[in-house]
């Protein structure tokens, strides 16, 4: 096919149909050949409807596809001199897979370009007027693999709130394809308590849940670990805040409605944990 | 007009034209007034164009009408009963300007909503196949005030280093409404390695240059403080890994054509720095 290389297009749709953009848009209707896959994170029906609104040929990929077999599928394409794309949930921040895809693809010398899009990373910090500046490292929730519960996510948010940092809790994906609800996230943050003991889950904490965020029905509700709310369809995800700025703390409180006394109550717990008044 | 409470968009426009999504042009294209502002981060002429193609009466806000006179333009036109949306560059991430309008337009009795788009700070994640999940906090390196050269950044980038983190450094805008390049930021680390004296910015240390994210022309080099590639014109970003993992080491040696041997001497650096071996 003429004299350039074939190029694999790693394509990010963002969270909701309307968070496509106008590159994703134009590398969807150009290429020889479109991919998806949706097993890094869960697609919703209607997303995938407007894809194939777009494309009717879209061939989907399974975690066995990209991973065992090396995206085998998407290889082939190139191979015949065609261009690809591998659509993605969201912004194609680098998963594991989607990396290793590319990386397949470069080394057997074709070209490779990533396309961005919204990520539920920044997306979030901007529906909850959160500054960037003080986001700390994010954790995903697991569930227990082989009885086993990853203490990860409750070690970083102790991390976090003992330097005020916020904390974005991303929830893990079953193995049948559900997200898991704030509800179930809690849980495991309580047992994280229980075994771990840093006295950082309790009912001081202002936690923000966060539902479908970028749909036109998105919810978001500032709460507590004890009163969890009903948010209804997945995806969810919970932000522990750190230290409060007063543009912040005036933004939970009248555009997301927050308790004043919450997020009193919370500031002082968090100035506590960060002066080290609390046993370690 | 009618029942319905007038509404405030405050909608991301992305980092260049293809970033445009769905929602931003219905929103840009349906709202009675359309304002914005291009202080907090520069406005590329191509994206201005594009803006101005979709809606020719967009009124351009400065920083004194949005901060000084709390936005009364925008505040106007709600009261009048009629809808307005508010652009700005990137993701609309907390920006605290941003935050503050906001309020004041929930304040008054309006409703207010955040259109998500493509931010810097997960793009450039993206296209350097980076983990998200080994993100530190960001920072900004900023030009000296009133002679005073701060060190928030290089204190940001030896803890994210301690700890195994990646660091983003965003880039200040000269009030004159330029970007600092990479090359000025990297005198302005090596000047604040003079007054603070923890070792960290030497020849070891992998630095990456970014410039134009998102953009047809965009530009990734992998290289070091002493070797500062000409990348021509700004937005520039600079990152500074933490501890890299096989694949991550992978993507910037054969996707980025990252010199192997300064990603290695990279990783004995920051293990060195992790495990506290050198002077605190």
């Amino acid at each position: 096919m003429g004299k350039k290389n074939p190029t694999l297009y790693l394509v990010g749709l963002g969270l909701s149909p309307g968070n496509l953009t106008i590159d994703a848009l134009n590398i969807i209707r150009s290429v020889d050949k479109v991919f998806m896959e949706t097993y890094t994170s869960k697609a919703p029906g209607e997303l995938i409807k407007q894809i194939m609104g777009i494309r009717h040929d879209v061939v989907f990929l399974s975690r066995e596809d990209l991973e065992d077999r090396s995206g085998n599928a998407i290889m082939s394409e190139l191979s015949k001199g065609r261009n690809a794309a591998l659509l993605v949930i969201g912004d194609p921040m680098m998963a594991t897979a989607h990396a290793a895809i590319l990386v397949i693809a470069k080394r057997l010398g074709f070209e490779v370009k990533v396309i961005n899009s919204v990520s539920i990373v920044c997306a979030i910090l901007s529906q909850l007027g959160l500054s960037p500046y003080k986001l700390g490292p994010i954790a995903t929730i697991t569930y227990p693999r082989m009885g086993i519960l990853s203490m990860r996510a409750y070690e970083l948010l102790n991390d976090n709130l003992r330097r005020g940092l916020h904390t974005i809790l991303l929830l893990d994906i079953k193995d049948g394809n559900e997200f898991m609800s704030a509800g179930e996230a809690i849980d495991l943050l309580r047992k994280m308590e229980e075994n771990g003991k840093l006295g950082i889950i309790n009912n001081d904490l202002l936690v923000i849940y966060a539902a479908r965020i970028g749909w036109e029905n998105q919810s978001i509700v500032v709460s507590t670990i004890s009163n969890v709310p009903s948010l209804g369809e997945t995806p969810h995800t919970i932000i522990i805040p750190g230290l409060l700025n007063p543009v912040e703390i005036d933004y939970l409180t009248y555009v997301l409605n927050a308790d004043k006394d919450l997020v009193l109550k919370h500031q002082r717990w968090v100035n506590k944990l960060m002066n080290g008044n609390w046993q370690k």
